[in-house]
């Protein structure tokens, strides 16, 4: 299935939507109710069965919640979305703000008052959201109640989507590399040390880390909804529709976990909470609801991070061997693509969407495309400044000419997941894109050329990318880089670059390195490549235990928008080296029509 | 007074003193005891009749806690101290551990058992010190008992010193650049904003600052040892000892505060909690002893900020143009000692007291020191790897030939408080010191002259000096710069340049940038300056609004350690400015004697 182009209309019903939810909420004497954008695991991508904040508002961003009061309605957006939320959603009904400058909280404290009760879904909610909700609204006089069931629900008719229930695969151990059974010790290693008896799992990756197996739920992310309980000895629980699970799978994973239907979830959290179980929760990740079925049963939890995620996010030999080999195939498809490009970027035919259609078809032509890695970002000229953009048929752009193209795209493939940006040149670039370019492709070879100890954070090395744009007196208003999984999630934490992270990053780790720059309303520029946390040999004269990076993907930067009077030497040697290993290791793999192409593209420079 | 170069002598009463605690914590049914090296103001300095863990264990550090039980006893003390600790200690008496490899809540965990009891002085603690500690002993247990008197005070006899009882004394409006008037009616507009009845200050240089007043109860810190509350409106009483105000300046202070002897605050505090009044108090600050009055009269305070911390740290304009003018005078003294050190240094008379009591020398004959500023750092080959050394007539150096000496030295005037550090070649540097020197030399002037947007914090700025070492594979294990006050504490907050600094940079902050590199065994090298954040000029081409430094620290750097080859274009531009500036503002101020070596060592590089 390729990425779809066509947004979904804002329903007509909307009115009569938060209507009847009014009725609703006064038949349940309560006088708001929030509806986020979330699901039971706390999805960065919804299955459409729990798009219940658009269904509901027309809103179709990936992040934002809704508030309906009996006297007025809110809906709280990023920065990201504040151009289109209004134009999705009918602004008479709700009134439409940017977080984190306008507070959910405030607004409920302005426009209710002492005694007033807002249900919420506490399946849709974490446990640290509404710890912080709870405090803040009940200093103003305002409770916080939860739901036994969601009223969307209950008014969502037979339009509403089926859950996804695709079938789960196995990982192969060649590709994941430690076994579950490994991978289970480690987890129970944990808990042990933690003085534990449980832990209980809601994020789908790490589910599908822990047990080596793959699904189809959410789109462009090789997951399936399932919850896991892991105790501190004997054999973990997957909680799972028995319909996504074939004889075969069943058989290899009963091998050393018990299965049962997600129903039996709440029971044996019953049980446990009754014998008085320390059962862990990771408090930024799982949901209410089940803090509250442990405590009404007698028990609270213990607040614990997710103890798959930093184990998932060091890469096993065989990940990193894996992502090596992923990112050689993509950057096939990429040189392809970017030939393609050059020859048809000033031809007046091609546009947004046709260039992402194209660029999603040289991935698939590798025939081990599993799924694009996530809707790829396609922007020409001033659409390239909305750092969010997404093609659509709609508003898509023909090719700016001397302007610049920006796209960002990725693959999944069984070995690795990917995710590349490339801002290239279309017709004759200005000195000033010109100058732009360079000051991020410095930012960029700052981070990728840096040698730092052990114990350095994500948030040590984010100055290196911005310092060359303060320089200028620019910036770029998001984080330098995120984690990315291996055939998983494209946006996996707990290592990211950025002023926030205070995680430490670990041989091993995965991340992207993406520093940009938008010019409003004229255009914008990305550089992304996924970066692999590598230790380095002792440096002569050093003292310290270091770290580096290496450079996972391989694709060309846009030389026509290289002056090589902007760079040190320094910069000048790391980005030759890079192209000419681009170079020797893509060009056997291209066809010799593509050869020419990839030979300028990383000629010497300077 | 100059400083002392005589380390107090290590108690050889220790043992009965150990003894004698243990037999009064056991009349107090109480398994062990806290003693930290605090007093009720959480000063870092201390006065002598605080001086308890010194006085007990023989332990003559800046910074520790030891903890005294019947199934033996434990000296907590950080890296700084490790190496002199069990020198000082009898070791058969204390296990001396390092922080924060070590924990002392781990510690006692493992010493006493649930059920016991473990004693502390609730005036020696901070509030959220009390509350962790509380918080991981009751896991275990273990309780924490306040205890009325403190069973050291009652033990430590006539030798006792005297608390401090120095005069205060007015700051010059001229000086301060702020009336007392304006000051309290910012803090009281932080009260009101934030709803809260009235605030306690006890940290010193917070009262000293906002009624404009110094004193003389610390070594080289102009503070008194007083408390204040700033109700939300109306008057503030300051709480001190009556023989520390003369008549002219209580008449002075009379026209805007109320002035009551420090034993009248417990009741005023007991009056402000029997009227549910909501006092905040800092718990990273404020002792424990307070929170529990407000507590035991029906009333839990309210946690918040010091409000004078933050505008005490954006210096006025006046502070501003006071800075510059002390660090003229500083530098004229510094260079009339580099000068002379350069002169003397391979006469092998010279060591590192003569040198430390030189440079106190120089700066009174300005006539306007009103005391150093900390301790003078004069450290001589591989005394300068010890980061905190002080040098003392019973282990000082003479000038080691052929090696580096590292000075660390400053001074408080009415207009400004100094602290600089520089590295001088004592005869012939090794290529591998003038490497390291220029590794430092880089880091400093990677953070002298970054430009940075709003909302820029200390941690963005800490890389900046570790990169040019962590490329060499070498690093230092201290923050990069601290606070400074104006006329007040060398070190205060909340600006850093540290891994851990989250507060914003803001023009008027004056901050030290001393990175640094320690070579064990044979060397150290450090280089200080003062730099004071401003707002810049917009950029051309810029789009955000910029900040950036300005030196205050006006003495050059060593020459002969300076290999132009080491350096970029844009570093060596740097420094030459630097140095030709040096020239022109110090020139004119020194005597001809010393303008030849001036000349000399501000001549162009490279």
């Amino acid at each position: 299935m390729y990425q779809s182009f066509d947004e979904a209309s804002a329903p007509a019903a909307s009115s009569d939507r938060v209507q009847a939810l009014l009725r609703e909420l006064k038949s349940r004497r309560l006088k708001g109710f929030l509806v986020p954008h979330s699901d039971q695991h706390q999805n960065e991508f919804l299955p459409p069965a729990d798009e219940r904040l658009a269904w509901l508002t027309g809103f179709a961003g990936s992040a934002g919640i809704a508030i309906v009061t009996d006297k007025g309605s809110a809906l709280f957006v990023d920065g990201r979305y504040i151009l289109q939320a209004p134009e999705q959603v009918d602004t008479s009904l709700f009134e439409v703000l940017q977080v984190p400058q306008a507070k959910p909280s405030s607004w409920i404290k302005e426009t209710l008052v002492r005694g007033n009760a807002v249900g919420y879904d506490p399946a849709l909610h974490t446990i640290k959201e509404i710890d912080r909700l709870t405090k803040t609204l009940g200093a103003a006089g305002i409770r916080l109640n939860p739901v036994a069931d969601n009223p969307i629900d209950k008014l969502w008719g037979s339009d509403r989507p089926k859950p996804p229930s695709a079938p789960i695969y196995l990982q192969p151990l060649e590709f994941a590399g430690r076994s579950p059974a490994e991978k289970i010790a480690q987890v129970q290693k944990t808990l042990a040390e933690d003085e534990q008896d449980a832990v209980l799992l809601t994020a789908p990756d790490s589910i599908c880390w822990l047990f080596n197996f793959r699904g189809g739920d959410i789109k462009h992310t090789p997951v399936a909804l399932t919850f896991a309980i892991v105790p501190a000895s004997g054999r973990p629980t997957l909680f799972i529709d028995p319909g996504k699970v074939g004889d075969n799978v069943h058989g290899a994973l009963s091998g050393f976990i018990d299965i049962a239907e997600s129903e039996a979830l709440e029971e044996k959290l019953k049980a446990l909470a009754e014998g008085g179980a320390k059962v862990r929760l990771d408090p930024d990740q799982v949901s209410m609801r089940f803090a509250r079925i442990l405590e009404e049963n007698g028990t609270k939890f213990v607040a614990g991070d997710d103890p798959c995620t930093l184990p998932k996010a060091i890469k096993t030999r065989a990940e990193i061997e894996g992502a090596r080999a992923a990112h050689l195939r993509d950057g096939v498809a990429m040189a392809r693509f970017l030939a393609w490009l050059d020859e048809v970027s000033e031809s007046g035919r091609e546009d947004e969407v046709s260039a992402a259609m194209k660029v999603e078809d040289f991935r698939r032509q590798s025939g081990q495309l599993k799924d694009i890695s996530f809707d790829t970002i396609a922007a020409s000229g001033p659409h390239g400044a909305l750092v969010h953009y997404r093609p659509l048929n709609a508003t898509k752009r023909v090719l700016d000419k001397n302007s610049l193209f920006l796209i960002d795209s990725g693959g999944q493939y069984v070995d690795g997941t990917t995710d590349i940006t490339r801002t290239v040149a279309v017709g004759k670039p200005t000195a000033e894109m010109k100058r732009h370019y360079g000051l991020v492709l410095k930012a960029y070879i700052a981070v990728a050329s840096a040698r730092f100890p052990k114990g350095t954070r994500g948030q040590d090395i984010d100055p290196y990318a911005r310092r060359p744009l303060w320089e200028a007196g620019l910036d770029f208003d998001h984080g330098t880089g995120h984690g990315v999984g291996s055939y998983l999630s494209v946006h996996e934490g707990p290592q990211r670059l950025s002023r926030l992270s205070t995680e430490e990053l670990k041989p091993g780790m995965i991340l992207s390195n993406e520093p940009g720059y938008y010019r409003k309303g004229k255009y914008g520029i990305r550089l992304e490549n996924l970066i692999l946390v590598t230790p380095l040999e002792k440096i002569e004269g050093g003292e310290r235990e270091m770290m580096g990076f290496e450079t996972l993907t391989l694709v060309p930067f846009d030389r026509r928008l290289i002056d090589p009077k902007q760079f040190e030497p320094s910069e000048l040697a790391w980005l030759n080296d890079y192209h000419a290993r681009v170079r020797r290791e893509i060009e056997p793999l291209v066809l010799s029509d593509d050869r020419p192409w990839l030979r300028h593209a990383t000629a010497k420079i300077g």
